[in-house]
């Protein structure tokens, strides 16, 4: 897709070769009870997840800290989804698109390509200006993402 | 769409059945040199149109006041595209669907279904807050979608 340009002033990214195959890569970010296993780096914990997976359609997770404390991450909606392939979605938009008044919009890009090991994957955060970018790094998130991914594998494995 | 409720607190709406057929309508909204004749009521202009009619892809037009100040509406983006059918976009994200930080965001569908007349034509711009709407609704929503409309079916006509 050409407007997968990375923009390094504003864009975070996150790509590695996995070796699990695209379909159970898949399955683990649209359905609900396989995201809510890796979504969220340990200690912290997914408890819910809302997930009507078509353009507009929501995306809600609500997070828990290891002091049991619940982190309503607000509703954002789905942009693009291309089984096994990609799925874009964004916090700017609410469903049914309607914008948000987050103090945090980013729109992650989701892409998972066959490869010889069983996925490129790469996870791209864009940000609509470098602060936001600033922030969102400062957050964890390469370490966070991270994690979380080697969550997803270990998942996948058991699928 | 099971997402097309409208929120009357949040959303402002036009609806009007009109004598020409939605594949007229589409060409209207989807074709630069067209819009641009069509989009801006009299005596304001519409003297740039920039459209990538995809989803991810830009929506960008500049008006300009009967005194000549010109008015770059900033970058938004297509975010459904269903020929002759629906066309969704938003000023909330730009291109590649990165959030923008624009003070006046909202998500415009149009529909266009074939009727007796000829369309059954909705726009519907959808807010974040009722503040929001509020101040789309004092900028003269009404009136001003209202008379780009006339237009749009006056160049319809000619197509």
């Amino acid at each position: 897709m050409t407007y997968d340009v990375i923009d390094p002033a504003l864009d975070l990214v996150l790509e590695r070769d996995i070796d699990v195959p695209p379909e159970l890569v898949w399955r683990c970010w649209t359905e609900p009870q396989h995201l809510m296993q890796w979504f969220t780096p340990k200690p912290y914990e997914t408890v819910d997840a809302e997930m009507d997976v078509r353009p507009g359609g929501i995306f809600r997770v609500v997070m828990r800290s290891p002091e049991g404390e619940d982190m309503d991450q607000g509703a954002g909606c789905y942009l693009e989804v291309v089984t096994n392939r990609r799925l874009v979605w964004t916090g700017a938009l609410g469903p049914g698109f309607r914008p948000t008044d987050g103090d945090f919009p980013f729109t992650a890009i989701i892409t998972m390509e066959p490869s010889a090991s069983g996925t490129r994957y790469r996870a791209v955060a864009v940000h609509g200006s470098p602060e936001l970018k600033a922030r969102h790094e400062e957050m964890g998130f390469h370490d966070g993402w991270g994690a979380a991914l080697d969550q997803l594998i270990e998942l996948a494995k058991t699928l």
